[in-house]
């Protein structure tokens, strides 16, 4: 039996944060959904959409009521410019938990120019400090869950496995004596996107030391894969599927581009080994960290949650296999390495009772079912990737159908 | 022959950045002051005032046209909430340096409360963030020099001479190899100021990986002093002198509560040791920092601005010895170690031929006879520090005379 919880779901309109919302909602939490709906908005302004038919939040709470009987609260707050009206809530539901995904994750759009850089940053950083601000005016005792992203450690790639968090190292001093510290992991981030998830370890840091604060921040890997045990229930309670340029994931965006019949866009060489993790375990995930709280030790406990790495080569070999897609290397708009190795530990999820969802357990055909069936809804011009990472690389759109061949 | 540069100095009405933009000035440098004259607001919203009485910016730039024939030119713009401006400005003046003095700089001030705890974040970082994208948005080429500070490291204090910036660390990876890594020192801020600019240094990690922009970023210690050479010239050039338990400095509210017959606050037991410079040290640290831009190699120069390391008690003593004052151990406010050492190395000024003011030079022989001249001026009930770190500390007003005997 689960202790119930009040938990607020920052975010709860988003890819993660609706079927996280449901999930616990299922495990019998009283859920309080806060977003700004800013996510529907970003896709309205850059002529995008969810491949997916996403319903209105009033729909699809009206759809979960029905098919559970279970009520999830909803407020439309701006937990980042709205400060005094998060206050007030976070006072009225005296939350034990505050799960924060209200943040500008991609990071292709926060490279965009000079107006989503400084949303990206103003947005992620204000809101994350109120939150704490927040907590500790209040005098709450809410566990603070956060999604962070495996990026904030970067790909340094010297052959050192990606601790969780923190990695011991010795220090030369005086004498020859050698000093021992326990340190956050030095972070590398290769965005304005990952550079806010990275700052936002400094605020955590902070908060758990001065005031006490628990908090759990989550590294995760790529999410890939759509429905959840919830999500499946009614076609109201969908999760959203980007495909674009700027917010579709690496695999999800190959399984679409085979399902119409696009080239795989795959940047520069795809030997870059990424993290990976499919959106059923990201809320298996959520759910353990709420259920795990940390102890009051002052120090923020630190999560990886991926379950598989691979390169985009790789990933993109597989599709093409079983759909018979053709390959499309074009020009990498990132600044990053072409080449990487990536060895992650993941043991926390693990010892807690994660069993992996992994690539090979077919539940990519599910994956490519939803693609084929919304196929109709695709809007082919935002396929390409067009957001740059420095100005001397801006080369117009990369149109991967006149790319040099794979 | 100094080269003569386009500069602006964000933040040229503080107690730094004034001294700092009249130095350059008189190097031949070509001058724009950017401020949003925040600092004399908050002084009026406390009901503080500095002890010196400040001129206002249209007299101090007449008054050093007067006494130099130089003009500098001022813009009162917010960084952090007027973007359109102060890209509007960057753009029209072209500048060759951008010096960054612009935040919020007090850590007790920053941790009065939630209000002053999401202005310092919110003021911070977007006003930094904003210069850093306008800058890359604008394809400036200008060198970028931030006041950071020492604050970042902490007082970790397990015998670490703390480095310029960066630290050399072993690192256990598998079959026993060990791999040794450059990295950021990893940070530890005390305040919710300090931890704005340990966000900061991965805005410049960032920005400096990214987009190759040059950027050093001073980590100062804490200043004493009030006059530099450029500021003596006449009594409407003349620097603030901040007494009040928020802004005040230590030594600097030592010496005036010395001449106001007020006992020596000396929080704890006066055993934190810190680093500490003289105004005048400051300004020539910034004409070098200014002269020596660093090379291109994506990596932000990082050097530490201060001279000597002394205790809070050592420096009570001194001052308690040269003017008959008490001593009072108050409660320390501060969530910190009631006792440090501190080594610091600050090889690269010393190298660039800074040639420091010590303590023992003379110069509190000055900052005590400014203090005497406007002793009444002091607004007594200014004197505590009532910031307190965390809520189960907030004791009311600290009261000196109603406190434990040194």
């Amino acid at each position: 039996m689960t202790k119930m919880k009040n938990i607020i779901v920052v975010g709860g309109d988003g890819f993660c944060g609706w079927p996280t919302a449901l999930h616990l909602s299922g495990q019998g939490h009283n859920i309080t959904i806060v977003d700004n709906m800013s996510r529907r908005e970003i896709d309205a302004k850059m002529g995008a959409d969810s491949l997916t038919p996403i319903a209105s939040m009033e729909d699809r709470l009206l759809a979960w009521k029905e098919k559970t009987g279970l009520t999830i609260k909803f407020e439309k707050i701006d937990v980042a410019r709205e400060f005094d009206r998060i206050r007030e809530l976070m006072a009225a539901v005296k939350p034990d938990t505050i799960i924060h995904f209200g943040e500008q994750r991609a990071a292709p759009y926060s490279m965009k120019g000079v107006s989503e850089k400084r949303y990206t940053v103003d947005n992620n950083i204000s809101g994350t400090h109120n939150l704490l601000a927040a907590s500790v005016e209040l005098g709450l005792d809410a566990h603070f869950v956060h999604l962070g992203t495996m990026g904030v450690y970067g790909y340094d790639d010297d052959g050192i496995e990606i601790p969780e968090g923190y990695l011991p190292v010795y220090i030369p001093g005086d004498d020859k004596k050698i000093f021992q510290r326990h340190i956050l992991y030095p972070t590398n981030p290769g965005s304005v996107y990952h550079m806010t998830k990275s700052m936002d370890q400094l605020l955590f840091q902070f908060y758990a030391k001065n005031d006490q604060m628990r908090i759990t921040d989550l590294h995760q890997g790529i999410v890939w894969g759509t429905q959840t045990n919830e999500t499946r229930l009614d076609e109201r309670l969908i999760n959203r599927f980007d495909y674009d340029g700027d917010y579709g994931t690496v695999l999800n965006r190959f399984l679409m581009q085979a399902v119409v019949g696009h080239p795989l866009t795959v940047h520069g060489t795809g030997g870059q080994t990424r993290a990976f993790i499919h959106i059923q375990d990201t809320v298996k995930c959520l759910a353990l960290a709420v259920a795990n709280p940390p102890v009051r030790d002052g120090k923020v406990a630190i999560m990886n949650q991926m379950t598989e790495t691979h390169t985009v080569r790789e990933l993109a070999k597989l599709v093409s296999e079983t759909s018979g897609a053709k390959i499309a290397n074009v020009d990498n708009p990132r600044n990053e390495a072409a080449e990487n190795d990536l060895r992650v530990s993941n043991k926390t999820f693990i010892s807690l009772g994660l069993k992996p969802v992994t690539l090979a357990e077919g539940l990519m055909d599910e994956t490519q079912h939803i693609a084929a069936k919304y196929a109709g809804r695709c809007i082919r011009k935002m396929i390409p990737c067009v957001s740059t990472w420095t100005d001397n690389q801006r080369p117009g759109v990369i149109d991967p159908e006149n790319s040099r061949a794979a």
